[in-house]
């Protein structure tokens, strides 16, 4: 990613110089501070809150009336978040945040010079109340339950932030803003929002663009006046990450036409360019993320993201981040290693387990088949890695689902496959899908390779790059007030389509031409 | 006093419906009411806190999308404070406060219709650290002085709200705004800024324009979110509270030239017209307020605020405010008395008592002469009220102190009394004082008494004006920004003045043909 040029900025630091008061120059010290800020930024408006001008007047005079504004942009005005010392070389902080519904990833950055300096992903910590949006927004109605799904994230959040910050050796105020790209529901558990309507007709949610929040008002563990940019949804199926993803894909820039595919617990597409986009998401399933499959697991120290399958000896290589012994498998690993397993034999067109090609690798726990991915001698976690007929079951209808959707939502544009200048996949927790796999499953349409382009997080991406440049943090609201939600309709036609890729790779064996 | 038109307002109720959400129109609920109220507005921005968006989902639809927006204007943009249900009857109320150093007068109001509802004035608790500003200034420097000073008037001021609450049987959260003029040192106590620097050299206040607060960042007990209007200074010595009166003369949109004189423990004066404004504020003793004469105090019941002294038979008449029996005097009430003396020949034009006039009223105590005004017998305490020598000459220096600021900045814009179209005189606490006294004092200079108007409490006139309109809340900063404060220079020419002021009515008795 480049970075944006300074004049981009919408965080700053602006040294000013004011001269010293007067008996013939009386004006306030705050209200001389504040003219010498907006002459340093054009003219435009300078505000403050009056908490910070209890302290201006000594630290005006400690520095002898040269200090360092610390201010973040609003729309045509500044805001005075702090003041520092004259010619201060310490760099500025800011957070991008993917507040997912399984994952959170946060990444810490200097957002003077968009340097990324530590980068983290952890478990949401609601997934302890319950690993759905639904879940989560049913308890959110109890008594006290909205205030506890927000505070435990917030708690972890801020665990996170201070352990970030402590391994920069900074404190925590010198993290001066964030960015959060959630999905609508999760960034309504961020604000305390209560979720209720969202998941009942008309779906409607509490509020479409939170815009700026001040970091005291939620609790954050930054900078108590810093800016939380909370990304805004177009609608409680359309939430701030996808929008976040169309941001850091580029295709709202793009003359051509591109399709975004994001694989999360949803599947969320997106079609169009510079002119014009289209939205949809629909359920993928979630057996493209963890938490559902026994072994499934985020993408971390030891999990599966790539395996071989030797189609002749039937031999396993599997691949595992760090190259350490396995301990799970993530969603692009498993995408990855079912493709594997049909192009071996061991599953046949249908997903199903072929336990004669499958030899000792096969096993049968309470009537359900199977299969040893890495036994125990080589896992490491010192028990076998199974990948069960259910969870294959799981993926196949996820997968039969996704091209549905992409099938649906393409001719419902009146285009084709090949009117696609790129295909962006997106897969939350920097596992990138290989397109091939995808392929192979019937996933994914049969193009050539060279017109996908893996994009990973892309939520985490578009937050970092708000956070960054207010060209951008615009783009975010013109892509939200330009992108048109679709709902899926899933009628009798949709339902045949359905059926018709519950196959690998299709029962229409002429649209993947490239399978064998 | 009369009411600005409706669209004048900045606090307002604005009924709203709007389309309940459908499938198609699937716009969230927050965002919803803010585009129906923008559209009320004509088109501007509406803003609102987070904390607010979570009432507003289950309160549209409890009242079916038709609902009243509670507002303040910003500049440009609309703050919701809060929703009320519709055709809401219920008054919503604003108070005016006068923020004096001695007293603090408090007005509730309709604040839609105009009407005032209640009215109270009660000592500043900050008295009780010190009845002048530099003891509390010094005192806000020590550890813990400035919460103390702050939090002491808050918890008083919220005791008046909460009684005149009650009387109107109201909740606090009925009053939804507040505007509050004051003199700098007041405002910045009352905002907890330091108001360390106000009374050094170059006298340099924290800031000149606090604008509006939110009620809750300073604990004033109405609705946490209405707005508070704090009044702008000029300087350290030129507060919200004469910019309030200069409002409230209304000398700021003459064509002619008026001169407005505010007498509190400050004798602050303003010249000018539509096309300049001049000011200066002197010391003019604390002789003219409640705390320092031994029977000296604000009006209230019992207080005597006329004198009347036959100078035949140097008989008092005194008139008290309820025609109670007389509990001490007031500064107006004082200003009669010691004219009245002088006329009846009890004091010489030196203001030295001439005991040989005053018969069995004069009394020694401890080396002092004192006069008894009114004889135990009489008295609503049960003993004589008394005024001394010592008091006299406080009077004496502030009457003079007075006419020399008058004359000296008079002579510094060029002109003479008679360029004066009006003279306005404003007390605080509605003790008006009677010119004709001022003037045999030689205290205010020999006009016509129609050249005369008393106006009373201007700085809570003036709040209470910018509390109800728009246009006049403009006025203030326009007021603001436009008046020029001057230093009185005491040098030689002014001690000269000075001394030749010190007698009654003064030593060039043609300045004063009109005085016996």
């Amino acid at each position: 990613m480049t970075h944006p040029p300074e004049q981009e900025r919408w965080i700053r630091r602006v040294p000013v110089s004011v001269p010293p008061p007067t008996l013939k120059d009386n004006t306030a010290d705050v209200d001389r501070l504040i003219r010498g800020l907006g002459k340093e930024l054009g003219g435009q408006e300078v505000r403050m809150d009056l908490s910070l001008s209890r302290k201006i007047p000594s630290f005006l005079r400690e520095h002898h009336y040269r200090v360092e504004g610390l201010l973040y942009q609003e729309r045509s005005s500044w805001h005075l978040v702090d003041i520092l010392p004259p010619n201060e070389k310490d760099p500025l902080y800011g957070l991008a945040v993917d507040l997912g519904t399984s994952m959170i990833a946060v990444r810490l950055l200097d957002v003077l010079t968009g340097e990324i300096r530590e980068e983290t992903s952890f478990l949401n910590p609601q997934t302890q109340v319950g690993p759905d949006i639904l879940t989560r927004i049913h308890y959110a109605g109890q008594e006290g339950g909205l205030q506890r799904l927000q505070s435990s994230l917030i708690q972890r959040l801020n665990q996170e932030i201070h352990s970030m910050a402590e391994k920069e050796g900074i404190p925590n105020h010198r993290i001066v803003g964030a960015s959060i790209a959630g999905n609508t529901t999760m960034t309504h558990l961020f604000l305390a929002l209560d979720p209720y309507w969202i998941c009942r007709e008309p779906y409607i949610p509490v509020l479409n663009k939170p815009g700026l929040i001040c970091a005291r008002e939620i609790g954050l563990g930054i900078h108590p006046g810093g800016a939380v940019l909370v990304f805004p949804n177009a609608g409680s199926y359309f939430g701030g990450d996808l929008i976040a993803g169309i941001l850091a894909s580029g295709m709202n820039q793009k003359e051509e036409v591109s399709i975004l595919v994001d694989v999360g617990t949803n599947a969320e597409v997106v079609l169009g360019s510079k002119d014009w986009l289209v939205a949809c998401a629909g359920a993928a399933g979630p057996a493209l993320e963890g938490g559902v499959a026994s072994m499934g697991m985020m993408a971390g120290p030891g999990v599966i993201d790539k395996v071989i399958i030797d189609p002749a000896t039937r031999e396993f290589q599997v691949r595992t981040l760090g190259d350490l012994p396995p301990v799970g498998i993530c969603g692009s690993g498993m995408i990855d290693l079912v493709a594997q397993l049909y192009l071996a034999g061991m599953i046949d067109l249908r997903g199903k387990y072929v336990p004669e090609k499958c030899g000792e690798r096969m096993e049968e726990v309470e009537g359900m088949r199977h299969l040893i991915v890495v036994f125990a001698e080589g896992s490491g976690t010192g028990k076998a890695l199974t990948l069960s007929q259910a969870e294959i079951d799981g993926l196949m209808r996820s997968k039969a689902a996704m091209y549905t959707i992409l099938t649906t939502m393409t001719r419902m544009v009146h285009l084709e496959w090949g009117d696609f200048h790129r295909f962006y996949v997106a897969g939350t927790f920097g596992s990138y899908i290989d397109p091939r796999s995808a392929i192979v499953l019937g996933m994914l349409p049969d193009l050539p390779l060279d017109v996908y382009e893996a994009l990973g997080n892309t939520s985490l991406a578009g937050a970092t790059m708000a956070l960054l440049s207010m060209k951008k943090r615009d783009e975010v609201d013109e892509i939200r007030n330009r992108v048109t939600y679709v709902e899926m309709n899933v009628n009798q036609e949709f339902m045949n389509e359905f059926s018709a890729a519950k196959f690998i790779p299709h029962t229409d064996r002429t649209l993947f031409p490239s399978v064998p």
